[in-house]
């Protein structure tokens, strides 16, 4: 469970927060910036577990946090650096979001070894 | 709502299949095939409510199905091409994945016109 990309989480439940966005083309610096910033001030706060992030050519992104409990998500929806960051981010960096507050009920996976 | 790449959906309560994976190196082409024939049945399943999927430069992606329910995936699960092509992202396409299946309790989003 070391591939970069993925997160390790523990069996669930647990919830997840699904951000589906469409970038604006406005601001790539600032928003490469941000994006860096955010996870590393996610990772600080309590009841974070986990985060992946995948964002194709044409500026479709999908970016999965996984928290332990409603609670942890509404204090990182409060937390102020992230609520300014929020903010450029509705009027700027993307034209369109879509969030959905989900919660992770079951999960299995599969690593296989040299198929790198 | 009709922005390519974004789902357009009813109002929770529903379900959400995340799938994360990495891509293998190998067959490209196949790999194209059968990921827009899998969306193609999918669509036609009984219960399928959308999907948004993306994957980056590096082969890491997110695709996020949408259901109305445990039984709706189960069905899918079930459908004897779904299977077998499974069978086949196992062994050759992907290096890893992980699959969380999520009960959405809330949504919400904004679409912004001009920041195209």
């Amino acid at each position: 469970m070391s591939d970069s990309g993925f997160a390790s989480l523990p069996k669930p439940p647990y919830y997840a927060v699904i951000f589906s966005s469409r970038r604006s083309t406005q601001d790539d610096a600032g928003y490469a910036q941000a994006s860096q910033r955010m996870l590393e001030v996610a990772a600080q706060q309590s009841g974070f577990l986990g985060a992946e992030s995948s964002r194709d050519a044409d500026g479709f992104g999908i970016t999965v946090s996984y928290w332990t409990d409603e609670a942890a998500i509404a204090r990182w929806k409060a937390q102020s650096e992230h609520a300014a960051i929020r903010e450029r981010g509705r009027w700027l960096w993307y034209s369109h979001f879509e969030v959905r507050v989900a919660k992770v009920e079951r999960a299995y996976g599969q690593v296989r070894a040299g198929l790198e």
